[in-house]
C-alpha cells in the first residue's frame, strides 16, 4: 500500500444508517471524514466528535468547503434529489442511500437536470456488495450454472417499522421490495414484466395505512427468465435474506447467516443454529464496508460508479409497476418504462 | 397385529407407476394382489407372474370377479373416468392416479354420475404422504408456526418428458404443476386466486408443442395466504422437491433428500452431498407405501378416503386457471369455480 | 428376476433383534422362513405365526429338518458357538449376531473345531451394511480421499442398558465398542495397537458393576493410520453414530440420520432438525435388510461370506486389548494376537 | 463511549503474526501504536510507517520510552522469557504469543523470577477468543448441556510448515497440539492424564526431523472427563478447526467456517460449500481482534489477564507429557506437574 491523498468526505445524516457509514468512513485508510451534517445538530456533533470530524447543522456549510471530494447522503428520502443536484453540480462525488425519491417524476426531473453527468454518483444498494450475493453473482456471470433461468429471492424483515415510518415509506414495494427488485436487476438487468400480489395477514396498522404486510412478486426477464420474490414485514426467526439462482447446469444458493457456527443437539431438536443476524445493520455490515471500498475506489480512479443513478431509477420503475399490478390484478409491462 | 381378511385388489396398468404399486401391494400384509390388467397382455403377465396374481387383457374380466374389494387405476389418463364409474358403480373402492381427466367437463360429468358416492375413492396425490411433507403438515396444523401466511414450493423435474408425452400431457400446469397445486391445497384448501407465468428457456420441442418448460405460479388463499410455486422441466442436480411454510411464529422447511448422509471435503468444495434422488419413483418411494397404507385402512374401516374426488377436481380447476392466467396475463379468480 | 428356489431358513431367537430379522426374512423374495425357535415357546409361536413359519422350543427340532439351508442365530451370546458348530457341521449356512462369544478361548476353540470351514458363516456386524458407511467405504476404497490416514468414530447409545444386561455384557469394550472396532477393521483390517481409556461420569449402577459408562479408544493401523473412537452409554439427543475418514486428498463424513428433512426456524434456534433415530433398530433398519440380502446372495452362490468368523474373532481380540489397556494404562500391541 | 487516554503500545516482531496485531492495534480506538521493533529494521520500518508508529531495531530503545503502557511480544519463541521479564519488571503489561518457551525449565525459572507478578501478562491463546468457541464455552459454563463429559477436538493445518520451521518447532505436540491442549484446559482446567500417539503418514521431511506429521491425544480431566484430540499437519480441504462438547443433557458443536454461505448444486454433488478459510490468519481474524480487546480492557482496568502465565505453563506441561507418552507408549500422569 503506497501512501495516497485521503479523500475528504462529508456525511449528510447522522441517524441509524448514517452512523454505520460514519464508523466505516472513520476506519477507512483512504478517507478523511471531514464533516457530519444533520439538522439535529446535537446528533451531528455527537457523531462528528467521535471521529474528529466537524459538525454542521446545514449542508450549505459543508458545500462551502472547497476541499470536499465526496458526500454520503443518508438524510431522509425527500432531501435526496436536491442534495444530489447540489453535489454533482459542484463536481463532488455522491454515494446516496436508496431510494433516489419516492416520486418517479421527481427522479426523471433530476435525471434531466443531471444530463448524464452521473458517473460519480453511486446508489447505496448495499446488498449487491454482500460477500455471499456478490460471490454468487460472480459465479453466475462466470457461467457456472449455465444460462440463468430462474431466480428465487426471499426477503423478510424481522418486524414491521412503526406506523409513522410506514405512512411515509411509499408502501412495501417502494420501501422494502425495492431492494429485491434491484437484486433481480443485478442478475437480470433487462426486466420486461412485473406482477405483484400484496396481502394483509398480521398487522392492523399496516393495513390501516393502506399498505400490505406481505407480498409476492413475479418478474420476467428479456430472455424468459422468471424471478420470484417473497416478502414479509415480519419474521419470527430474524432477518431472512436468501437468494437462489437456477440455471441450465446447476444452482447456486446463498443462505442466511448465524453469528457463529455453533449448533446445539438436545432432546427436542438437533443441529439447531443460533438465530440469524437480527437486521440489516448486522446482516449487511460487511456489505456496507465493501460498498464504501468500491465507492472510494471509483472516486479515486474517476471510473463510473455502479450501481448508479439509472439503477436507482429502474428499481423505482419496477416498484411502481409492482404497486400498480397489486392494485389492478394485472401484469405490468415495463420494458418501455425502463428505456425512457 | 391380529389376522384380518386380506383385501382382494386389482391393478389396472402395468407401466412405470403401476409396477411401483404392484411391488407395494405384494408386500402389504393386508392385501392379496388378485389381478393385473393391461391391454399389453405380456406386460400384465410379467407383473402378475412376479407376484402370483392373475393377468388380464381387459378390465371387464377383472370386474367379473365378485371377490374384488378395490382397484388401483394406473392406466392412461383418458381411461380414468370410465374406470372410476365402473368400479364405484359396483361398490368397489378405487385408488386412482392423478389426474381424474385433463378435461374439466368430463370430470364434472363424472362427478354428476357419482352423485357424491365418492367416500371410497382416493386420488393418488402421493406427495401428501411423503414423510417430510406429511410431518410438516401435521406441525403446521398443530400450530407450531402460528397462522400460516406464506407457502413456497419449488418443484423441478430432472429432465423433460419426451415430445410424445408432452403433446398428450395437457401442458405443464395440468401435468406437472398440478402436484404443487394439490400440495398448496393440502395446506390451504381454500384457494381464491391463481396467477401463472410460463416461459420457454431451454427446450425447443416443448416450445414447439405450445407448452412451457418453466413456470412460476402465485396463489392467494381465502385468509390472505400467498403461495409461490416455481417449476422447471429440468434440473441439473436431480429431482428438486422442496416446501417452506412460513407463519407468524416461525417457519418449517422440507428439503431434498440425498441417498445417504455422506458428505465430501476436497480442495474445490466442502460438505458436498450426494446428488438428490433422481426422480419421483425414488424420491417418493416411502410416500407411495404410505399412501397405500392409508387407502387400505380407509377401505378396511369404510371411512372416507382423502385426498378424494373433490381434491382431484379442485387441482384441475386450479391448473386450468393457471393455464388461462398464463395465456391472458391476468389473475384468475377461482373461488366460484371451486364451489361448483 | 427369474424364479429361483427359495432358501429354507430358520431363526434362532425371537427377541428384539430376532424380530427384526424375522420381518426381513418374511419380506425377502428369496427366502422361506421355515422355523422360529426359542426356548420361550410362546414367543417363538407368536413370531412364527405372524409369518406362517413353524415354531420350535429347541434347536434340535429345527436341525432335524433336512431341507434347512441356513440359520440366523439371534439367541443369547453363550449359545452362539455351539449353534455355529452344530450348523456348520451339518453344512448349514449361518448368519450369527455378534459377538461369537465373550471368551476368546472359547472362540479359538470353536475356530479349531471349524478347521477353516467358515466360508458360509457370516457375522452380523450390521453397520458395515449401513448405506452411508458402505458408500463411504466404497469411496475410500476407490481412492477418492487418497491414502487413508485418520479415522474418527463417534458412537453413543441413547441410554445405558439395564443393570442385568450390563452385568452379563462383558463390559463396554466387548459389548459396545466392539461394533466400532469392527468398523475400524472394515476400513483398516490390519490393526497393530490398541489404547483405551474408560471413565464413569453419569451412571452409578454401571460403575457398581465394575464397568465404564464412557470410553475413548485409539488404534494404530499397520500403515500408521490412527483411529479415534469415542463412546458413551448415553446421549440426550438420540443414538449418535458418526464416522469420518480423513485421507491425503480429502475427507468423507457420514452423519446421523433424522427421520425426515424437516427443519424448524423459531425465535430461539434456526435450522433445527428432528431428533435422530432413537436406537439401532431404527437407525440400522436398512443395514439389517442389506446384510440379509448379502448373506442370501453368498449362500445362494456359495461364495464366501463377509464379514466372517475371523472378523468376529479379531473384533473380540481388539476389545480384549482395549479392556486390558484401560485396566493397565498401557498401549497393547495386538499384531501377534490377530495373526493367531 | 467516553474519551479515554489511549494506551501506548509497542509491538515486538513484525512478521506474519506481528502484522496481524499491528493492523488490529492501529484500528483499535483505545490504542496508540507507538513502536514497532524488529532486528530486521526494514521490516520494522515498513510496518511502523504504515501506521504512523516509530521503528526500532532493538527492544532497549523501546523500553527506554517512559510512556509505554504495554507490549505485544510476537518475536521468535526463544526471546519470549527475557522480554517478559524486562517488561513485567518495568511494570509494563504484556500480551505474549504462545508458547512462553519450548523448555519447561526456562519457563519455571521465569515463573520464579516473576514471583506471582503476572496479573498484567496475557498469553496469546487466540482460539479462546474465537466467537464460536467462546460462545460454546459460555453455553457449557451456563449449564446448557449439563455436566461436561467428553470433548472432541479436531485440528488440522492446511500444510506442514517448511523443514527449517519444523526443526525449531519443538515438535508437533509443543508447536501444534499445544493450542488444542489449551482449548481442552479452557473447558476442563484440571487435566490429570495425557496419552498421545504420533504417526508419520505423508511427509518424509517431518519424519526425517524426528517429528510426527499426525497425532491423536487423549486427556482425562479430574472429574472423569475424556478429551480426544486429532491432529494432522495437512488437510486437503483447508484449515480444519472443530470442537464438540458433549454433556449429560446435550451436545454443542462448532464447525469450520466457509467465507460465504454460498452452496452449489450440480450433477456430481449438491449443497457444496466453498473451501474453508485457508489458515489461522483468516480463520481466527475475529479472534485476534477480540483477544486484543480483552487485553486492552484488562490493562485499562488493571484486572487480571486471562489466559495468563500459568495457562501458558500448563499447556507446555501437557505438551511435554504428550511427547513423553508418544515416545514411551504410556499414559502420563500430570496432576502433580500442573500443581507445581
Amino acid at each position: 500500500m503506497t501512501a495516497q491523498k485521503k479523500l475528504n468526505i462529508a456525511l449528510f445524516g447522522s441517524g441509524r444508517i448514517g452512523r454505520v457509514h460514519a464508523a466505516n468512513l472513520a476506519a477507512h485508510p483512504g478517507v478523511n471524514l471531514a464533516w457530519v451534517a444533520d439538522p439535529v445538530v446535537d446528533s451531528a456533533r455527537e457523531v462528528a466528535g467521535r471521529y474528529g470530524a466537524r459538525a454542521a447543522g446545514t449542508t450549505d456549510e459543508v458545500f462551502a468547503d472547497p476541499s470536499l471530494d465526496a458526500v454520503l447522503i443518508c438524510s431522509p428520502t425527500p432531501t435526496h434529489v436536491d442534495l444530489i443536484r447540489a453535489a454533482i453540480g459542484r463536481g463532488i462525488a455522491v454515494l446516496c442511500e436508496k431510494p433516489i425519491d419516492l416520486d418517479i417524476e421527481r427522479v426523471r426531473s433530476c435525471a434531466a437536470d443531471l444530463a448524464g453527468n452521473t458517473s460519480q454518483l453511486m446508489m447505496g444498494f448495499n446488498r449487491r456488495f454482500d460477500p455471499a450475493f456478490a460471490a454468487l453473482h460472480r459465479r453466475v456471470a462466470a457461467g457456472e450454472i449455465g444460462r440463468l433461468e430462474q431466480l428465487t429471492i426471499i426477503s423478510r424483515d424481522p418486524a414491521p417499522a412503526p406506523a409513522a415510518y410506514i405512512a411515509a415509506s411509499g408502501g412495501i414495494f417502494r420501501d422494502m421490495s425495492i431492494h429485491d427488485l434491484d437484486m433481480a436487476r443485478f442478475f437480470i438487468p433487462h426486466i420486461v414484466e412485473v406482477t405483484a400480489h400484496g396481502a394483509n395477514v398480521f398487522s392492523d396498522y399496516v393495513a390501516d395505512a393502506g399498505d400490505f404486510d406481505s407480498a409476492v412478486l413475479t418478474l420476467r426477464g428479456g430472455d424468459g427468465e422468471l424471478v420470484s420474490i417473497t416478502n414479509s414485514r415480519h419474521s419470527a426467526y430474524g432477518y431472512d435474506q436468501r437468494l437462489e439462482a437456477f440455471g441450465g447446469q446447476g444452482m447456486l444458493r446463498a443462505d442466511n447467516i448465524s453469528p457463529t457456527t455453533v449448533r446445539s443437539f438436545g432432546t427436542l431438536a438437533v443441529e439447531g443454529a443460533d438465530p440469524y443476524e437480527p437486521f440489516f445493520l448486522e446482516r449487511y455490515a460487511a456489505a456496507y464496508r465493501s460498498e464504501l471500498d468500491r465507492f472510494i475506489e471509483s472516486v479515486r480512479t474517476r471510473t463510473p460508479c455502479s450501481p448508479g443513478f439509472d439503477d436507482g431509477m429502474a428499481a423505482l420503475v419496477l416498484a411502481d409497476a409492482a404497486a400498480e399490478s397489486a392494485a389492478t390484478g394485472k401484469t405490468i409491462t415495463v420494458e418501455g418504462a425502463l428505456q425512457k
